[in-house]
């Protein structure tokens, strides 16, 4: 595993960054990291990271000490994982489907993060005149139904299922629970589920939580 | 790990669902597998697969015998690579990065095939009038970017890096261009790329390409 500087390229309000922030902090490698910010948005991309770290012009990316380069969070968050002893937010594979379903539910609220984004450009960023209510309400929908099914599964919230005090798809969820606060005040995502609301108070607490906050 | 028969939800045209099915091939576990097509497209998901299988509305999910559901491709491949035995897809952990190295190069054709998802659902599925070409130029130009970064890294076409004899980035790759075969025959992704269009060539003349064809 490679030793010395990582530098992740990031920006302050991406749910997807934030995810490896918690993981980095979780894991209590902040003195391995350096920090890059990086401005992506269609149309608008950084010339120099897309050119030299990511063609996809997205974040986060880690760039190792040697030069190569890491894209895509879930892949950051097992490397890291990996580099702070294994299994602490990802959990071995043991001949059970028990890894499968973390990283199974983990894309679950990756993909409710990916909902909010798609969601946030069509209401922000896209020309008023060109806006499309059929896919902003679809993009709200798989958001909102993700939760619900959080909210139905209080045992993926109840314990972790790695070694660590968090799994990944708890930090992934912390992670798009936090956008939501972030972007999307006025639709109050707490309202009709009581108990990932009373998980959200909890885990929000976590110092790495603070640690990671956009503003 | 599980038993018994396997269900995978998928469509035709979906590239993300194509990937999974050449790792079905490729690992030989076709007998293992049912298919069921899944409709889902922003504004008319299938309401039965989203309450029970997958709320985000996408494809591909995978089905165990105990009722329970995998999602997202890189998910179910790691699966499915397990099932057969392990590692002959996805290298092993093994203290260095080159597990996660391939896992972040498939995860740039994953993204490559996100985006080419994102241009047709803004030139085909959107009303032509709240079209927004900075949008759809950029994620061509993700494509292009992803396309010119393996046209740049001959290595990683060449050798497969697990135990089989394609790895999950190059099979990612192989859905993505096919996908673009499919759906941008007007925009030629071979152009200037020869050592990706020689790559392709060979790739596409393995039984588990024509096997998975969209028509």
């Amino acid at each position: 595993m490679s030793d010395g500087a990582l530098t992740l390229s990031y920006s302050p309000a991406s749910p997807f960054a934030r995810l490896v922030r918690l993981a980095v902090a979780e894991l209590g490698l902040e003195a391995r990291l350096q920090v890059a910010t990086v401005a992506v948005s269609p149309g608008s991309s950084d010339a120099d990271y897309v050119a030299r770290i990511n063609p996809l012009g997205r974040i986060p990316a880690l760039t190792l000490a040697d030069g190569s380069v890491l894209v895509d969070s879930h892949v950051i968050v097992e490397f890291l994982d990996d580099l702070a002893g294994g299994h602490r937010l990802i959990p071995a594979a043991d001949g059970s489907t028990r890894r499968h379903q973390v990283l199974s539910d983990h894309a679950l609220a990756q993909g409710g993060m990916e909902a909010a984004v798609a969601l946030r450009y069509e209401t922000v960023l896209r020309p008023e005149e060109l806006r499309w209510s059929v896919w902003s309400d679809d993009q709200w929908a798989k958001v909102a139904r993700t939760l619900d099914w959080f909210e139905a599964r209080t045992a993926v919230l109840a314990t972790p299922r790695a070694a660590g005090p968090v799994d990944v798809c708890q930090l992934a969820l912390l992670a798009l629970l936090g956008y939501l606060d972030f972007r999307f005040a006025d639709r109050p995502w707490r309202d009709g589920r009581p108990q990932l609301a009373a998980w959200a108070a909890t885990a929000m607490a976590r110092p790495s939580y603070a640690a990671t906050a956009p503003a």
